[in-house]
C-alpha cells in the first residue's frame, strides 16, 4: 500500500529532522540569516501571490480583520526578515548540558537539552507564521509540517519558497520546512494521525480550530482555549496603581488573551475603590457587569448573576465583583479563571506571596499589567505560542519548548548486581 | 442532568488537589507517615482481603507471572510502607523558584514548580501501585485517581483504606487519592473524557493498554511502549567491558523494558569479538538473531532479514548485527530504536561524545549497562513511570515529572505602553 500524501510528508520531515539535529548552533544562525536575506531578495514574488490570495480574500468576502492579518506590504516582508534575526541572537537550548547525580557505584548522570524531532502548526490567514514558526522550530533543532489556511496558503508557500532556498544553499532538505500542498480538512486530519513521525502539534487560532485539533489529533497539542484574566485589587492595595493596571489591562489592547475580563475588589475597600474603577471605566467607555454588591457604583451596568462569570468578552466590557475578602478572590479565580493570568495588587508583601503560592496560572503577577504576559514581554525572545494546559509547556512557549530533556549516563564498565 | 461516576469523582479529586496543592512540604510528610503508619497497622486487613483476590484469580486462571504481582505477604506489605517513608526523604520540588530575567521596564520575570492537580493512574494486577501512586502523587502535591484491574482492585481498596485513614487524621478531604469503585471499561473510558478536572493520565502496563488508553483519551497520555534497547560496540570498545555488558543487559533480567534486545559491532573487530559473544550468549542460553554478516559466528542461530529488526523479544533472545562503521550503527538505532535507552562501548571519547550528541533516546549511555535505565537506580528515588515520547517528560519519571512550571511577575505598579 502507498503511503498517503500525509504520511509522505511526515515521513521525510522525521528524515529532515535529523539533518537538523545535528547542526550547530553556529551552523544553524549562518542558516537563519540566509533566509532573512531570501525573504528580503524576494520581496516583490512573495507581494505579488500574497496579491492575489488578498484578491480572492476580498471576493469571498473575509471580514476586515482577517483581511488585515492576510495582508502583507514591504514592512511587513521586511518584519520577517528582522523577525529572523532576531532568532539568531537568541540563545539555542539544544545541546545545554549539565550534572544531574553521580550515583555510588560511580556512573555519572547528566541531563541534556535536545529538539523534539517534527513539530506540526496549525494556523489560518496569518502567513507570517510561515516565517516565524519555520525559523523558530529551525533554530531548536526541529523539522516543521506548516498548515495555512486556505486564504494564506499560496503567500505562504511564497514565503516558504525563500526559505527552501536557504536551505537548498546550505545543502539542507526542503523537508525540513514544509508547506502543506492544500489546506484540505482531510489532509490536516490525516498528519494529526501520524504520531509515528511528528512529536507536537501546535494550534493556532480561535477556539473552534483548538478543540478541533485536540478533539482529532493522535499526536499531543499546545492547548490554548482562552485567556480569562483577573485582577484582584487586595484591601491593602495602592489604589492608584491598582486604576492604572486595570486600565491598561482592560483598554490597552481589547482583542488579546492577556487583556483583563475581571476585576475583583476587597470588600474592605470596596466602597472607596469602586467609584474611582467607575469612573475611570465610563471615561474609556468600558461597559460593566457587575455583581450584587457592586452594581450601586456603576452607572449603567449590567447585573450579572454568581455562577455567570467566567466570560472573555475581548472587547470592552469587564466583570467587576465585590469579594469577601482575600480567599474570596482566591476562590473565585479557582472557579472562573482558564489558567492564562491573573493579578494581585497589594502592598503587603505577605498577601503576595500567598498569592503568588495559590494561584496556580501559567503566569501569576504582582502589581503589574496583564498586558506583560505574553514571550517577548517576559524576556523568552520569541513566542511559538500560549499553552494554558499544564502538560510540557505552561504560558509563553519560547525555543525551550520546541525540546525535551534526555538523561546522558557515563561508566567505565559499571554492570548491575 | 446529574454527573457521572466519572465525572463527579473527577471534579471531587480537583477539589481536593486545591488542599494538597496548599501543604507545606513538612505537612506533607507528616501525613506520608501516618500512612506508612496506617498501611503497617492494616497489615491483617490488607493481606486478608489480598487472599480473597487471589483465590478468585486462581479461579480464573490467572498466569503465574500475574498471580505473583497480584500477590502480597507481610514483607511486601513493609515494603510499602518503607516506600512510603523513602518518598519522604525525597525533595519535595514544589515551591523551587528561581530567577528568570528582569525587564528593562524593571518587572522581575521569576519560574516557580507547582504541581500538575489531578493525575490518574491506569494500572493492572500490582496492587502495590495504589500506595506507590498514591504517595508519589500526594508528596507532588497533587490528587490521584487510581484504575486498578479487576483482578486487584479489592486489595487496592484496602490499601486506600489505610491511606484515607491518614488522611483523615491530617483533616484532609479522602479525595485526595481515589480508588475507582469498578474496574469496569465503560467507567475507565468516560474517566478518560474528564479533560476539564484529570490533567494527566499515566498507564502502566502492556502495549495493548497503552495503546488503548492513548487512542481513547482526551487527556495528555504519559507513552511507554516498549523498551528495545540497543547495545553498539565500536571499533575502540574494550572488549571485556563491552561483552560484560552485553551479558548483564540482556541476562541479568529478561522481561524488563531496559534489557539489551539488540547488539550491533562495527565491522573493523566483528571477527575478533562475535565469536567471543557467542560463546558468551550460548552459554548463557541466549537465542541469536543475526545478520547475513553475522551469523557465521554463532551456531544455530536465525537469519534475520535487514528490514526486521527492532523487536522486544522480553527473553533470553537478542538480535545481533554487524555494521560498517558508527554511521551505520546510528542509522540502524534511528530506524529500529523505541526512544529507551541505547548504550555506546568505546575508549574514543570523541566517538562517545558523538554518540551523546546524535542519539535521541531517553536515556543515552557509554560503557555502562542498560539496566541501570530506570528511576531508582538512575538517583530519581522513585519512579512513577517511563516516558519514551518526548513531550512533558523523557525517559524515568520522579515526582519533579508530576509538577510543572508557572512564570511569576512582580513589579511596582508598571503598565504596557
Amino acid at each position: 500500500m502507498s503511503d498517503s500524501v500525509a504520511t509522505e510528508i511526515s515521513k521525510r520531515a522525521a528524515v529532515a529532522a535529523r539533518a537538523v539535529a545535528k547542526l550547530t548552533t553556529a551552523e544553524k544562525n549562518a542558516v537563519l540569516q540566509k533566509m532573512a536575506d531570501a525573504i528580503r531578495a524576494s520581496e516583490q514574488d512573495i507581494l505579488a501571490v500574497n496579491k492575489k490570495d488578498l484578491q480572492q480574500g476580498k471576493e469571498k468576502g473575509l471580514s476586515d480583520a482577517m483581511m488585515d492579518r492576510l495582508q502583507l506590504d514591504s514592512e511587513r516582508v521586511e518584519g520577517m526578515a528582522t523577525a529572523i534575526e532576531e532568532i539568531i541572537k537568541l540563545d539555542d537550548p539544544v545541546g545545554e548540558r549539565y550534572p544531574f547525580t553521580e550515583r555510588p557505584n560511580g556512573i555519572k548522570v547528566e541531563k541534556m537539552r535536545i529538539p523534539l524531532g517534527v513539530i506540526c502548526m496549525i494556523y489560518e490567514a496569518r502567513p507570517n507564521v510561515t516565517a516565524d514558526a519555520g525559523s523558530l522550530c529551525f533554530k531548536s533543532g526541529n523539522a516543521v509540517i506548516l498548515r495555512c489556511g486556505r486564504e494564506a496558503i499560496d503567500t505562504s508557500k511564497a514565503i516558504a519558497k525563500a526559505l527552501h532556498q536557504a536551505l537548498r544553499e546550505s545543502n539542507l532538505p526542503e523537508d525540513v520546512i514544509t508547506v502543506v500542498p492544500s489546506p484540505d480538512r482531510e489532509l490536516m486530519m490525516e498528519l494529526l494521525k501520524q504520531d509515528d513521525y511528528i512529536d507536537l502539534v501546535i494550534p493556532r487560532g480561535g477556539e473552534g480550530l483548538i478543540h478541533f485539533v485536540s478533539d482529532n489529533s493522535k499526536i499531543p497539542v499546545i492547548q490554548h482555549y482562552k485567556g480569562v484574566c483577573h485582577l484582584y485589587v487586595d484591601k491593602d492595595a495602592d489604589q492608584e496603581k491598582a486604576l492604572n493596571i486595570l486600565l491598561n489591562g482592560k483598554t490597552q489592547r481589547t482583542g488579546v488573551c492577556n487583556a483583563l475580563e475581571a476585576l475583583l475588589v476587597h470588600s474592605d475597600i470596596a466602597k472607596e475603590f469602586l467609584p474611582k474603577a467607575a469612573k475611570a471605566l465610563a471615561e474609556k467607555n468600558v461597559k460593566v457587569h457587575a455583581c450584587k454588591q457592586s452594581i450601586q457604583f456603576f452607572d449603567g451596568a449590567e447585573a450579572i448573576a454568581d455562577d455567570a462569570f467566567g466570560e472573555e468578552y475581548l472587547a470592552l466590557e469587564i466583570a467587576v465583583r465585590t469579594v469577601a475578602d482575600y480567599d474570596g478572590a482566591v476562590e473565585h479565580i479557582q472557579d472562573f479563571g482558564s489558567g492564562h493570568t491573573e493579578v494581585i495588587i497589594s502592598e503587603n508583601q505577605e498577601t503576595v506571596e500567598r498569592f503568588i503560592r495559590e494561584i496556580d496560572s501559567a503566569v501569576t503577577m504582582a502589581n503589574t499589567s496583564s498586558r506583560f504576559s505574553d514571550g517577548g514581554q517576559l524576556g523568552l525572545g520569541a513566542e511559538i505560542g500560549i499553552s494554558t494546559s499544564k502538560l510540557h509547556a505552561y504560558g509563553p512557549m519560547g525555543l525551550q519548548s520546541l525540546t525535551t530533556e534526555k538523561y546522558v549516563v557515563t561508566g567505565t564498565g559499571q554492570i548491575r548486581e
